[in-house]
């Protein structure tokens, strides 16, 4: 065996409770779990052996929905009207990143996920395949690719509200041709896989979804889609599909609807849609942080659980809800959560943890490899260090305090080391596939040269934050 | 000059912006703010020099409001109904502490407060001079100290909803008694002052309430106070003041509505009446993480504020929301700001930067020797490292993106150097007025120790979460 983790308390998100092991040892060999069970019971040899005594080991969490490269831009974009956001704050600054600029947010942002204990990442972005190849997988992390089909021609800011936005099938097609490139560089790697990423109905033209979506079933492939993210999607689709079409009835008419479909975010469907997507099998990935700082709304992941969705967790993109720290995540979405219902019980710490975990892997389709700690499967695990100012004291009597303190108290600093296929990735808190300095300083350097490219059209913009910085508060 | 900080980013909070200085020096002599200005006009001579190039300094962070001693009980009360939160979960744990296991405790939240960038703690507690002597004073962190009185008198739990509740004159008065006596002790402690504490109107008798307001006027201190708490308290209200009457009404009958009183909470009172209470002058302290998790609630600190009172935020105690990372605090209260009014504008960074600053110290009354950089004032303030995972990259063209990212990114790790009152309490992010790996032990040993002695009487009380316990949850 080449390495045991003895003594551990292990959160393993068996059946469909955490699965709590006292004293437990999680021997891993040749990148899966090969033992999981009590130290007592454990009589392997392991070439080496790493002393959980006092920590705590949960399956590595799983981030369903990232755009990791605009980590580059934190802090450009927020507190802004949700019309605003996207075109007249993060807009300009995102049309003056290079490719390069792209890589070095997504290291930015990679790293921060597994300093937080994230194994997996969702990501979704434009020529993902050159992320993946010197970000993502450089540095360790599991990765469900998703390329970003997008087929909106040009500026859509000028149009009015029933104005559909002008589509170029050629940009579109080319989008799908990239897809399928992805799908073949991915097809023999161990920690990436894809799927197919129409960006949003409107934002795609009918023909092309079309052939998305046969090829998908054909090659057995899975679909990741932004749906129904609000006001301004459902007129784009009520002028290109038909009064009263709303996203979800145009994507059932257009067969869309099964567990191939991981969607983003919902908040624009009616209960009764989000029912009948549950029921068909879609799986849901909500983003807390980013959709209650951009758009001021709670997503209804709760309300999607409770008509029996598979739902997952992501942090979208770090402009606006600031990062991709996943404990923290997982605190916004039991406080938001909580308040939306007034309801102090809603989405308690057991629940975020499984959610964070094995739902996050049912969402991405991947939970026969990963998302709890089950002998065979793929040993992605975090050993958390509790006895922190934000996560001390822990007791295991007559609760174990672990849990919640993972999710509400958990600040930074806890995660002590990550294990993913087996390779140890962080260690004493420490990455070990990369230079974290450098990551910092190109990506310091990298974002200072693209916010001064951008500074004019970011001022001839004009969003409210321009009045911010001439008021002195920005 | 003692201390010269030079060439940093300094956010001064000065006149009702942030006062953006950049390459600014902060001179310090004999635990004052000597000099806050331009690096070029800086021409005095200082003992030590720290250079505060890449860094960004604010004033030390006001925690208006909390009681740390029960961070020992991390993790033991939440994710419950409300009315099972005090009684059936937190009870019996509290009522297993004995003094010191409450000095451990608000150590292990001191520091916890400390690494997050707070120099002001508002502390209410019980026997509330001893925790400022063997934690907060010897911690080196600014108390503004509240001594509880709660003439509250054996268990409520049997009552019925509308009996009042049995008070106790005598240990009413002996509350008094202690607190006359913090105010005596705290004379000539440069960094304690201290508050009248009459716990609640539902937990104080009519006549010791009068007795406070009277010495308050007479020797010009204040009173800190939960009011309106919800529904539990109007009752008891109602019940002993007559139906129709409310908080509010009553505190206004035996006027102590008035720029004296500091209000936790508040999320009970109508609009109509905290609109009242804003044109007093009566400050509010706002606990949004802990509120948002034992009730599910999101306290009215906007609103509030849109009626022109004065507000601060605090962390409140540990088991529920999690902890007192502050920074985290000013995050939390701007999403659950933004998603009650489904307004991504309302809470501003910056405007979270002045609520954690000067806002706060106006709550408190001490906002003329802190809350700000300038010069005369006390220098406490805080040194931050925003290239860090979590906050990077910062750049100051078109905008400051050190702003949002404080409160958005930052998580853990990037406070650089604390200093209250002069005194370097923190550096390089590691405490120096004492052992944090004395206190995460203390705090351990003695945590595991309450909760065994308490562990009968938890489940007895069988709150929801002795079933999670016991389905594998918890």
């Amino acid at each position: 065996m080449d390495l045991a983790i003895t003594n551990v308390l292990a959160l393993t998100m068996r059946d469909d409770r955490l699965g709590i092991l006292e004293d437990a040892t999680i021997g891993i060999d040749d990148g899966r779990l090969a033992y999981v069970g009590s130290s007592d019971s454990f009589d392997d040899e392991a070439e080496r052996t790493i002393d959980g005594d006092g920590r705590v080991a949960t399956p590595g969490l799983v981030n369903v929905h990232a755009h990791t490269d605009l980590t580059l831009l934190r802090g450009g974009a927020q507190d802004v009207p949700e019309i605003e956001w996207m075109n007249h704050a993060l807009g300009p600054l995102s049309a003056a990143m290079e490719p390069e600029d792209r890589v070095a947010g997504a290291r930015l942002g990679v790293l921060e996920a597994l300093r937080s204990g994230v194994t997996t990442v969702g990501e979704y972005a434009h020529d993902v395949e050159r992320l993946v190849d010197e970000a993502h997988e450089p540095m360790g992390v599991r990765t469900v690719a998703t390329e970003t089909i997008n087929a909106v021609d040009g500026p859509t800011d000028d149009l009015g509200p029933d104005e559909p936005y002008p589509l170029s099938e050629e940009q579109g097609w080319s989008g799908l041709e990239r897809n399928e490139a992805l799908f073949d560089a991915c097809a023999d790697r161990e920690r990436v896989s894809a799927l197919y990423g129409p960006q949003a109905l409107d934002m795609v033209p009918q023909e092309l979804l079309e052939e998305i979506r046969e090829r998908a079933e054909r090659h057995d492939r899975g679909i990741h889609m932004h749906v129904a993210q609000g006001e301004r999607e459902q007129r784009q689709i009520e002028a290109r599909y038909g009064t009263g079409e709303t996203t979800v009835s145009v994507l059932e008419e257009l067969e869309l609807v099964s567990d191939r479909l991981l969607a983003a975010h919902l908040h624009g469907a009616t209960n009764e849609e989000r029912a009948r997507l549950a029921d068909a099998g879609v799986r849901m990935a909500a983003n807390p942080s980013s959709i209650a700082a951009i758009d001021g709304i709670t997503p209804p992941i709760v309300e999607y659980r409770n008509s029996r969705g598979i739902a997952g967790i992501g942090t979208d993109q770090a402009p606006g809800p600031g990062g991709h720290d996943f404990l923290r995540e997982l605190r916004t979405t039991a406080l938001l959560a909580k308040t939306k219902r007034t309801d102090p019980t809603a989405f308690p710490a057991w629940e975020a943890l499984r959610v964070g975990t094995i739902e996050g892997a049912r969402a991405l389709g991947i939970d026969e490899e990963v998302g709890s700690l089950e002998e065979g499967k793929r040993a992605d695990l975090v050993l958390f260090d509790l006895g922190h100012p934000s996560t001390a004291p822990v007791v295991s009597e007559p609760l174990h305090t672990a849990v919640p303190n993972l999710v509400y108290g958990a600040n930074g600093g806890v995660v002590d080391t990550v294990l993913i296929e087996g390779e140890v990735v962080l260690e004493g808190g420490e990455l070990r596939t990369a230079d974290e300095g450098e990551i910092l300083e190109e990506a310091t350097e990298r974002a200072t040269d693209v916010f001064a490219r951008a500074g004019d059209a970011w001022r001839d913009a004009d969003s409210e934050l321009v009045g911010a910085v001439e008021g002195g508060r920005l």
